[in-house]
């Protein structure tokens, strides 16, 4: 049984701010990689600084922040691939429980408490709760299957709705 | 320059309890996928049951959830396989701000509000915050350099240290 003493509320701070060139949720493309020339960087506050000694070795890192910008809360959604709807756990979309966002994006410099990185798919003004180093070896799986975003893929290239016109 | 405005407290509320074997730090795989025999489950909030809709045709999932156990906040730290410090964003310590922990499962079964998983790295007992699809489209990514971890990782097998005796 769940022990309801556990669901207690969670307090979290940003610890910076994530800039990008994308000022409306109507021009971001689904996931970044699929527009990979643009770019954004973290401003992290300044006393975190000492907090990125050494991920300038890593060519990607894991960004999770907030979807600042959504006030609803969907328990089922339509991903813009998809004419029916899915279970919110089973897309990515901003409207769910908790409204927390993931990207994996790639490092291009770290200059200070500044990360500057490419494969952007956030709101500017982001506000950012955690930087993780991905790695090869924890966060890449062989043999995965994706459930409904197969078919979409199923050809070797890019559905058209992910590319940003 | 950073908006000290946007920097004001974010509420989360768990939306279930990850149950797992592992009951101190101590007996924790650094990575589930290192001993992927041992079984957890989530059980979910019965209210957020019809969010978890065609999480089943996906071979994995991300869950997002709190390090509940920790209570210490450092910018450095020194991970099991070294001997000598990282910033916390460049490594995966619990003791990092807000805490989050992010783990790629694997799905072995969901019934109602409970998903059982294997490859399982966080401590019975742990509150849940999100669960996102791990999709191959999304969150492989190709030519990935991993920082200090790669010497430990070269020679193509696991390093002891991540295996549980």
């Amino acid at each position: 049984m769940i022990n309801s003493q556990k669901f207690t509320t969670i307090e979290l701070k940003p610890i910076g701010i994530i800039h990008t060139p994308y000022h409306e949720p109507k021009d971001i493309p689904i996931q970044g990689i699929f527009k990979s020339d643009a770019e954004g960087w973290v401003e992290l506050e300044e006393k975190y600084q000492p907090g990125l000694k050494d991920l300038d070795g890593f060519s990607h890192a894991i960004l999770i922040y907030y979807f600042h910008r959504s006030n609803k809360e969907h328990l089922e959604g339509k991903p813009f691939l998809e004419d029916k709807t899915h279970g919110i756990f089973a897309i990515r979309s901003p409207h769910r429980p908790n409204h927390l966002g993931l990207s994996i994006v790639k490092i291009n410099k770290i200059l200070d408490n500044k990360l500057y990185f490419s494969e952007v798919d956030m709101l500017d003004g982001t506000p950012l709760l955690d930087i993780k180093p991905y790695s090869k070896y924890f966060d890449c799986r062989e043999d995965v299957v994706s459930g409904w975003l197969e078919k979409h893929f199923e050809d070797g290239t890019i559905p058209e709705k992910t590319i940003l016109k």
